[in-house]
């Protein structure tokens, strides 16, 4: 017998991933015994983020202005460009890379099932950005699925049309990773593409 | 580099007990991405819940009214009264046993070395309970830890000086646990305690 508006609070928090009903029962607890500062804190911004958060008008990144952060930034190489799906790609490029070139976000990539073609992943604008003349490089940072590649072939393709290097991220085997426990498929193809040393 | 609001939204995710830096950038893409009206009512529901949910008067539970779901129910027995140290004790107490008595939520344990006697535990509200006369057990399921026995023996005194039978949850080797992993007072406990079959 729990109060209505506390039933609702744990209901409403299993919209977060990976929370089930103990996990947002304990939240739930935790934050009006301990934290209802944090609380009210993390309300406000969740309000508004989901309200004012949209897409960059120039490379499709999450931004709350017209132009996201990497596209503002005068410190950034406008020569290169790098195409991924979705902006967790992004951040995980900029956490792990030295990469200082400009993005593109597909929010998505070619599924034919799921009725998105390049009309939805904002090829056109994409097109449109490299109408400027300002690339050099296309990297191409699609996932490495069978849809992922369909879409780097794809974008491969537009590269070509307008006369710019596309290149595409290396596959093989995971550094630290032991051959006996690598997938048939990424074996195969880090054996056929070994490297010279 | 992502948005600064963005940047916000995953800092104040991580007030959720239980949510790192990555999960919370997980969770904050997630609902960006995908479910963007549940994050919105999430907001709500946590803006309202902070603010609005407060103890009830006569048990303490968590509520939003002035009395509790327990305590305006009519389908309840009065004679019974369970003392517990936190509403999660008494939602935990609620969803494994079928006890349909009354509760009461002290919201801590005695610990002097955390400032906390008999008064932020709001025993002269359960003493003021005890005169309406009404009680005739009382179940005290404090923590089996020593600030929680040290909580017991004091609200067994209460009970005794109101003439009420007091009881305290068994003690004992948990159901499904092999001996071998059983802690040693636990099982010291468990072996002085042994019931004749």
């Amino acid at each position: 017998m729990k109060s209505p508006l506390l039933e609702r609070l744990i209901d409403d928090l299993r919209v977060l991933p990976g929370v089930g009903p103990k996990s947002a029962q304990r939240m739930a607890f935790q934050l009006l015994e301990r934290n209802r500062d944090g609380g009210l804190r993390l309300a406000e911004t969740l309000a508004e983020a989901m309200a004012g958060i949209g897409h960059c008008r120039r490379c499709r990144n999450y931004s709350e202005h017209e132009r996201c952060a990497v596209c503002s930034s005068s410190g950034r190489d406008r020569q290169q460009l790098c195409v991924v799906e979705s902006p967790i790609d992004l951040s995980a490029i900029e956490q792990a890379t030295g990469y200082r070139g400009d993005y593109f976000v597909l929010h998505g990539r070619l599924s034919a099932i799921d009725g998105r073609g390049p009309r939805e992943l904002g090829m056109e604008l994409l097109e449109a950005n490299l109408d400027g003349g300002q690339v050099r490089e296309m990297i191409i940072a699609t996932n490495a699925t069978v849809e992922g590649e369909a879409t780097a072939h794809y974008l491969a393709g537009i590269a070509r049309r307008h006369g710019i290097n596309a290149s595409r991220l290396a596959h093989g085997v995971p550094l630290g990773g032991e051959l006996e426990f690598v997938d048939r498929g990424t074996l195969a193809l880090a054996f056929g593409s070994r490297q010279s040393l």
